[in-house]
């Protein structure tokens, strides 16, 4: 459990009185508010800074006294924020190297949030001295379960304060500019520098095209975040050290950041989400593919351990370009969702919409009317309700035997390097096309890098695997030999962590496991394809020939046999998969892009030849996700129709204990539009 | 009539000699042509401020004095520029600060135009100095019937000057900083200021979100330049106060000047058009409704009194994407549409063309080729010959019963807001959507914003009516108490002018005009419909079902009766359109986008309901515009056909005495493409 | 030949062993392989400043004594570069000058290549220091073919030193202010410059409308860059005189470089070329008509000398947003279009892929995997083979009796011009079309500007001809006096070298010579046309009606016949192609943009007048090139099919000497996909 102050499902949200304190009635409303919706944890002071803080020095915390003492007293929690993604004018004004620098070499003036140099001393000084202020006078106060610590991290800052620290973090990493200059190749246009001090980040109006200098800065622009964050958590560890520490993360947003890296400062994973729901190039059931894959990603970042939404709308939200609505039914299902892949609390952005300023019109749980009768209130209010059974669930766990690698620093390596088509280089989402075909198999996966231990899965999953970092060519190795089974993909193998290729024939060191030689890699323009014609005699394919597109990797088998090949252009019938087999287990290559049905009967004959756990072994609609927690003796089922029309299901399974939802008849279950259905067994 | 010394539609254009002064010859042969195409006032001096000032403090007016006298010699009369729209090279390097800063806080170097600072002191002394000279000058001479004090207002500077300026402004407005915090909504994202100075208008690098800040940078540039203007006008009122002042404004592109606040400073209302005309997107008819909005805009800047069509080509202009020439026809008929709405002087943008740097292909009615041999002259002397016809027109009014509400100020909070569609907000689209519908009906519309009186028409128009200012809500009351009829749609009663949300139910103040509440609003994506189902059984629709679009509020009916309801999606058969009886009069909600035919079938059934006049009343081919002007005894007709096609019109009145263009047999007229005819009855 | 030294087909590449120091065993295996794949020259040294001098002052050039020995050793020779093109990071730290500032007045950091500002005092002693001690060292080696001087010309500084050089270049230039003003035609928005220092060059933030300052400030940067040539090639010519020199041209690359004046500097020309084979918007065939152009561009350049291509990727580049591999066939194919057109030498970007840094994943002869195993290598050495057998072509010619003009300084005109359609100006591609029909009948072309002497030629072609330039219009007139033929187009005879547009009438001094006025020239948007009437009673056209569009000029014949009409619009049945016969020869004017049959048919019938010599006189299958070289006793003919499907060609000629590819049968061939043959005669 994540604090068992509140031993139930955590339904809260953003709570910002801060901004109502001359509207004293409205206040008052709140709590009787929340108690009907069935809040029962708010996050409290997220930019609160010039409240608490309206001259240098001059503090003010009555209000929040006030707040947290009337929040216990009806039962509502509290997860209390470090103030720090928002500064005063008057600190920006008298200090203005607080203020972040862009790429551009510009110092930002004062604006926005989030704006604030990781290296400042000042400003380390300043959310030092505020949280130490807070840790002090609330760390045991009763209704705090959680420090939230700034506000979803993110961005970098070149001032030159941060070059130097940078310039300080790759003495630190490479020892000598020798041994840089030969690592960034530095002979190359004439870049071998002669002092550290002649190394900065790069920029429009100076250097782009050094990639092993661009990838180097966004591993230290992630050192340097958590290095702040670990700046913030010391007065909170030392003067609150009771109170767990999460900040809410933002993943895709902040591809800067490695986020594999950066939860080790973390008790507690949570994170923000809004996906683009009903809009008109996909589906509801592709955007739930992509938030279930961003869902394991977060609950593998935490080691499996129940994890936090921090940050939802509750209807819409008003900075997408296109502010849509979700449809009856989908604010449940998709909190369900979460729920269903490991989340013990959904939170909000936030309780009530404000009056004025950048965000009045993102969707809250009151709204400016500002009564409880409104749909989105008596959205909320159900899902409360649906909550109070789902207790039992609390600190459950999901198991999963597959791994996909998504690894940030190869996406660096990945989105730096030029070759194939530039627009379209697409790391993020060949991941996702290879986790949705597990997804449609009920099949639970775990998302992580390459420094995780893989020894305990089944099954290895590692698309474009371009950047081959520490032993993980030696690991997979030995997990391959000791009977597991990994697929890849073309541009793999291709460099070291210092963006260094391999020589000798790519993909360098996964030559021998993969059996195969890539010699060249061809870029289809958008209007052009290849096929996968299949050779293969024991794999159950249900065409003859797939679609191959984008990139399609000219390649030799050695040991390798030959699982499908190419049907057109010049290199027609050389291989397009193939598989080796490894000591106990087997390697898979597959050479080009493919249509989603070649990769889901491939893993349709993977899973089976496997024995991959699935959750109900049945032939699934499309658009339905299956998704379950254990606890060890307790399983709880979630069936959720991601349709928007009506669904049926044979689930050949007994002994099904109800809990919330849809029920079975005679062993089927008659799903409509975005309804859901929560077994135990 | 705008100046009697000229008792004449006035045709004529701007007259660059100064460009010229090398080329005796051409200057000459100028006048000789001048008469030949009946031009009989021309615009002077606009960007001379190099020609009369070639060194600080050194004037040269002698080419000025020759040109004026020998204009008045040949009965041409002049339209005197303040030169203030560009400067010298010397002075922008003496004195950078007359210079313009862009948002981004770069000083801009000299080049191009309307490139100055509006608060520098010392650009205002300088243009009040060679200002006075002018006035002091030729404040007396003959042939001047106008100021033209500067040229193209618009724009804004951002340099320390600004900001100080800025911050005075504000200062003003609100008092204190607690009340600005306060209105600005400063708790959100740590906002409060505590002093004055740490407001600085937005910038991409500083402050973007802070809608307030951003409406009241708006306010101050349209008070800035208002001041400049007024700077300017000093030495013109004192030192020849017998000559009226006027400034060509750039409607639409200007979006950040307030020109019903702005036109307070002139004598006189002038305009600068240059359509598209000819297009492959639009048809002429949609361009056409398009500038007749503007003109008729215009006119109600103006409060009804003759205007003045400032510049627009004679043929093509050269800054377009594509420069098109206008059809023979196109541009008698587009000249005529401008008069038929109010305009007793057409102008162009220029006499002849120049022969070096950047507008030198832009049509003129000279060309480099230099006589008068050329179908746009021969175009333009016919037009004389039109206008010469049409003397008796001169100082007649359009009298108007519908007003449509574009309200700057409003503009700026919905283009500010973050909501609905992003790139679809089009606030002034919507407008002029509204208006064609009463441009079909041959209706005469005014254009006016919330600061106007409205008791004296029959019905007030006012689409996405966010923004409520000042008392106009409470005049909308009272208006339609009195028996006026109101429309208004979703997007309306949202925020103060301040921005601040209303509280307790949208569409606040007009909550209970209307008679609906407004929970919620969705936006569609781009490929999403919904429907308008007509459920009234009073209004005559010549559908049952129309297409609703982009836009869908939700909305309750609390006193209003339902006449539509939405066809499909989650609030299919919630109301679209909904009828409020308040006391003598009605009020309008249409909560979604709609096709044309809706409005027209809704706007026809309002216009026979409440008996507008139109000017001719019979049905109307798609594409021909008739428009009305009266002294109070006569009143002129002005049939216009923008389509590229023939059409046959049966007009149903007798008595109608021909004037020009086509004339009319056995009660009908056939308009082939292009063409037109004016009557007095 | 270009050195007597190797008389050879050159068959080569660049070589950056400076980038491989430490990897000695990889330096070794490089001569046998480049001995494996024919190659017999390399170009050295391109980036090595910052390994030849590591700190300033100290140098090291004992690697590149050995290189050049072990090289020579091997019989394969050497082309050395000056280092200008990039430098070490100290030299940017110590002198911040010499980087370069772009037109937003920021001045770069450090960073890429070609970083520099020609105007720099301390950039050019440096590097006439460097080249001065590498024109001592290596002025007589025997391995030295040429100098390679620095790279890639290209791009401008706009720092206070180019802008004072700017000013110095203008007061030679015009002598006074005055005379500047009055050019520039200055009186235009109060430009007139009343001190040198107020102009400088355009920028976003200042001046970007005065076209006649942007053409200057190209007509500058070419003088520039041949400035700092010219001090390059100091030292080399005074310490190395026997070496000739070339630098790697990048047209189109490089639009801001008058290349046929900076030519005058090099004794030998060389280009880079990277075309886009195998795209999806354009043919193989489209593209090669492209290449074939700027091909007989370069040779123009030269006079007719051979050339050499200096760069191209023997697979695929990197840097293209689809970076897609040649098809085999296509290397060899289009390496022998280059020589067919008077290339003597055939080199590449690079001979080994490397290791790190931006550019390692563009295509090379030996890739990361490091053996003579691959498709690539063999292809290469085939080519080496092929050459071999070509030995006799070297130094023998194309002679030509067609000439383009295609003029730098008229493309500045045309693209600062405000005008027509801004984005479909097209120049150039109006040259490469109209170049185009030529090609299709195997007839030679010159492409040159309006400097060169035309008298030679019997038909000059030059499409759009705006800006002419000093006495082109007098040599237009003398050569079709003499029974030349001329064509040219709408959007011709508008200014002179000043930008000032001629008075009188369009085509200015060209309308005597071509017998027409244009009136008026009105553009079409994208989807609208018209069309060419055939009125011509002696051309045979093969269609009656051929597609106008994007631009129609509105002309009178004065002395011209009429030979097509527009067939729609307002303009219909105005003269469309017009011919007019002007002593002993003709001159025709196209009034439109046509489809390609119109010029194809207008051209079959001129050249058959004219009797062009075409290499073989027969109907080519479409995208088969004939190109023909002759040292005035042999001539060599290349038959080249860039379709990917066979063709047959009947040739019609016999004693036709084979020398490589496909054979002839019964005086027919058969190409099949990207194939070649080349023959004697």
């Amino acid at each position: 459990m994540i604090n068992k102050k509140l031993a139930k499902i955590w339904h809260g949200c953003d709570y910002n009185p801060d901004q109502w304190l001359k509207y004293p009635e409205i206040l008052e409303k709140d709590i009787t508010l929340m108690k009907k919706a069935g809040i029962n944890v708010v996050s409290v002071g997220i930019f609160s800074w010039a409240v608490y803080e309206k001259e240098e020095g001059v503090f003010t915390f009555e209000w929040m006294d006030k707040l947290l003492d009337r929040l216990y007293d009806n039962q509502i929690f509290a997860i209390l924020a470090t103030p720090s993604g928002a500064r005063p004018p008057w600190m920006a004004q008298k200090y203005p190297e607080v203020l972040r620098t862009s790429q551009n070499r510009v110092q930002n003036i004062y604006g926005g949030r989030h704006n604030h140099c990781f290296t400042s001393p000042i400003y380390r000084d300043k959310a030092n001295e505020i949280n130490k202020l807070l840790a002090i006078r609330y760390g045991n106060h009763p209704a705090i379960l959680l420090w939230h610590v700034s506000n979803e991290l993110g961005g970098s800052c070149h001032c030159p304060l941060c070059q130097s620290a940078f310039q300080d973090f790759l003495k630190q990493r490479y020892k000598t500019l020798e041994n840089l200059n030969d690592k960034w190749w530095g002979s190359f246009w004439s870049h071998n520098y002669t002092d550290w001090t002649q190394i900065e980040s790069h920029c429009d109006h100076g250097e782009t095209d050094q990639h092993m200098g661009n990838i180097e800065w966004n591993r230290f622009t992630t050192n340097q975040t958590i290095d702040f964050l670990k700046e913030e958590c010391k007065p909170l560890r030392q003067f609150a050290p009771n109170i767990p520490i999460t900040t809410n993360l933002m993943c895709p947003y902040t591809p800067e950041l490695n986020l594999h890296k950066l939860v080790k400062e973390l008790d507690v994973i949570a994170f923000d989400t809004y996906p683009y729901w009903h809009n008109d190039k996909q589906s509801d059931w592709d955007i739930a593919s992509k938030v279930a894959f961003e869902n394991d990603l977060y609950r593998s970042l935490g080691n499996g351990k129940p994890f936090i939404q921090m940050e939802a709308t509750p209807s819409l939200p008003n900075w997408h370009t296109v502010n849509k609505i979700k449809k009856p039914g989908m604010h449940i299902l998709s909190s369900l969702l979460m729920v269903s892949q490991g989340v013990d609390s959904i939170q909000y952005f936030q309780w009530r919409q404000g009056r004025g300023s950048n965000e009045k019109f993102h969707g809250a749980i009151v709204s400016h009317e500002g009564s409880e009768n409104s749909r989105v209130f008596r959205e909320i209010a159900e899902l409360s309700n649906i909550f109070s059974r789902l207790t039992p669930v609390l600190g459950s766990r999901v198991t999963a035997e597959v791994a996909i690698i998504f690894d940030w620093e190869n996406m660096w390596g990945i989105d730096n390097c030029k070759a194939l088509h530039s627009d379209k280089k697409h790391y993020a989402e060949m991941c996702i096309e290879h986790y949705k075909s597990f997804l449609k198999m009920n099949i639970a996966v775990n998302v992580i890098d390459q420094t995780y231990d893989i020894s305990k899965y089944k099954l290895v999953v590692a698309p474009m695997l371009y950047m081959l970092r520490g032993n993980f060519a030696e690991k997979l190795e030995k997990f391959v030999a000791n009977g597991g089974e990994f697929v890849t993909t073309y541009w793999s193998g291709i460099v070291d962590e210092y963006d260094l290729c391999f020589l000798g024939g790519f993909p360098g060191p996964l030559r021998k496991l993969l059996g195969i030689w890539s010699e060249e890699i061809d870029t289809l323009y958008d209007n052009q394809y290849n096929s996968f014609e299949i050779k293969s005699k024991d794999i159950k394919f249900t065409k003859k020939s797939y679609q191959a597109h984008t990139i399609c990797d000219i390649i030799h088998t050695e040991t390798a046999s030959v699982e499908a090949v190419y049907g057109a252009d010049w290199y027609k019938d050389k291989p397009a998969l193939t598989k080796n087999i490894y000591k106990k287990g087997k390697a898979w290559y597959i050479a080009s892009r493919s249509e989603e049905d070649f990769k889901d009967d491939l893993y349709t004959h993977i899973a089976q030849s496997l024995s991959l756990k699935q959750t109900i072994n049945t032939k699934m609609p499309s658009g339905v996700i299956i998704k379950e927690r254990t606890d060890g003796e307790n399983n709880y089922i979630f069936i959720l129709n991601f349709n928007d029309y009506d669904v049926s299901l044979k689930l050949g399974i007994s002994n099904l204990k109800y809990i919330s939802g849809i029920n079975i008849k005679d062993s089927k279950i008659k799903l409509s539009a975005y309804k859901y259905s929560i077994f135990q067994y």
